[in-house]
């Protein structure tokens, strides 16, 4: 664990979570909490905690890339529905200035999308210098959904794979910290939220027809998961698998996730680019 | 002021902010609270209450957009450098969720959009369906900066200030909700902002020497923000002058505004576009 204030955590999640060779998803379990002996009430304190220190960190990573640093931090977001991505963004992302978050949410792709590369869409919402870029879905669509409901050949599929792993090495290239999550719930946990959203007038809007359309392709979007690890794990662009099936771990996870990819970029206030005691002399004659 | 929760005010401060016929600038003290009469202790409490308002009213804004629902907000920030256009952003906007916002700041023109009408960068930023859309400068600094640096000819000039007036009308029949805000700073808060900067190291990197330029054509930027006011004041885009020589003020005007915009859209939660029956046991099948 990069040295950082935290306080909470007994141990460091992040190897624990990080997908690694011969990993199976089927032994993950989904309601585990690495790392982390509290429970909500802790973690609560945990994640307000972590929201300073995050706040303070990416100020830093944005100050420094008005003086020419260029890196840049990029956040991929991939679960099944209800899994929580949304509560991520919403209780995670936000302590951060939104001046310094680049969000995107992909949706199904438009027709003009489709009339390129997979790939054309992602690249036009990358994070530039200095930025936190948070992807709700991604390009990993293109072989989850895509490889499920055959929406591409299988050898055009198969070479998505190979796509995505040069991608983000050239997202490395250009100084970005790829930080890759899928959240990990189960099929019971995911039947009681979608039933609660059928329960409460307020969560309707979240409801669509076609989740349960999705739920009866479990097995099959598990298989692909496990594709997609066995696939794109790289050392550079690594996954995690964070249990999601409470929400209050998984928001702590990748908060920790987020402060020790920014602390290990050792970040401090930039130095000044112009001569302060000329300025000063400047400003004082005005 | 239109029902909602906030307790601070003692009376609305939309309609004394607001710019009307006749109005001038050079009358408008920058240190006043009107509606207002506490002090910071008040402010920092009346800002965390507004935070939950606001964060409510965007939730509701945001999931009536999924069933159609094409309403949306574009603020418009415009202000000296150290006014608090980014305190406005990292303490009020930061209490919406980041999936529901669209900020943008615009920086001087690349040769790519110098190419193009003025609008013609600006329009790509519109925001969409249910979201609030943050300008953090925008197309006025074509009729500001344009002006008082003459960086287009003078009848260039002269016709943005239609061209902008029926831009904006536009976003209007595109249920747009426009709220423009100036942020209103003396000289001389202005000089102790910038002295701060060259003061304190952690803020180097928010001075720019162009920024003392900048202050050098003050009387010029009064003068050019006095015509934006006469020409694009409109009863659909409203112009407002918030006081700004106090930083707390100035956030809970503005986050005000963003409620009381909210608050006029009588915002309920969306009825289910599907039969919940149905889809309470296509769910239990599962």
């Amino acid at each position: 664990m990069a040295k950082s204030s935290e306080t909470f955590w007994t141990e460091d999640p992040a190897e624990g979570l990080r997908v690694m060779p011969g990993f199976q998803l089927s032994d993950r379990a989904t309601d585990a909490t690495p790392g982390f002996q509290g429970r909500k009430a802790e973690a609560t304190a945990a994640l307000a905690e972590g929201a300073t220190i995050l706040s303070g960190l990416q100020e830093k990573l944005f100050a420094n890339s008005r003086s020419g640093d260029n890196r840049k931090i990029l956040l991929v977001l991939q679960a099944m529905d209800t899994a929580g991505k949304g509560g991520i963004v919403r209780h995670v992302v936000s302590a951060v200035d939104p001046q310094g978050v680049d969000h995107y949410a992909f949706k199904a792709p438009t027709d003009e999308e489709r009339a390129h590369d997979f790939l054309w869409r992602v690249r036009r919402h990358v994070p530039g210098a200095g930025m936190i870029g948070v992807f709700d879905r991604s390009h990993y669509e293109d072989v989850l959904i895509a490889r499920v409901r055959h929406l591409a050949p299988p050898d055009e599929i198969e070479a998505r794979y190979g796509a995505i792993n040069a991608f983000e090495q050239e997202l490395i290239d250009d100084d970005t910290t790829v930080i890759k999550v899928m959240l990990h719930l189960s099929f019971d946990v995911q039947k009681d939220r979608l039933a609660e959203r059928l329960d409460r007038p307020e969560k309707y809007w979240k409801y669509n027809p076609g989740d349960v359309d999705e739920r009866m392709l479990w097995p099959a979007y598990q298989d692909a998961y496990q594709v997609v690890f066995d696939r794109t794990q790289t050392e550079a662009a690594p996954w995690y698998v964070v249990p999601a099936d409470k929400k209050w771990y998984a928001r702590i996870a990748v908060q920790h996730l987020l402060i020790d990819a920014l602390s290990r970029m050792n970040l401090d206030w930039p130095a000044a680019t112009f001569d302060v005691a000329v300025e000063k002399a400047r400003l004082a004659a005005t």
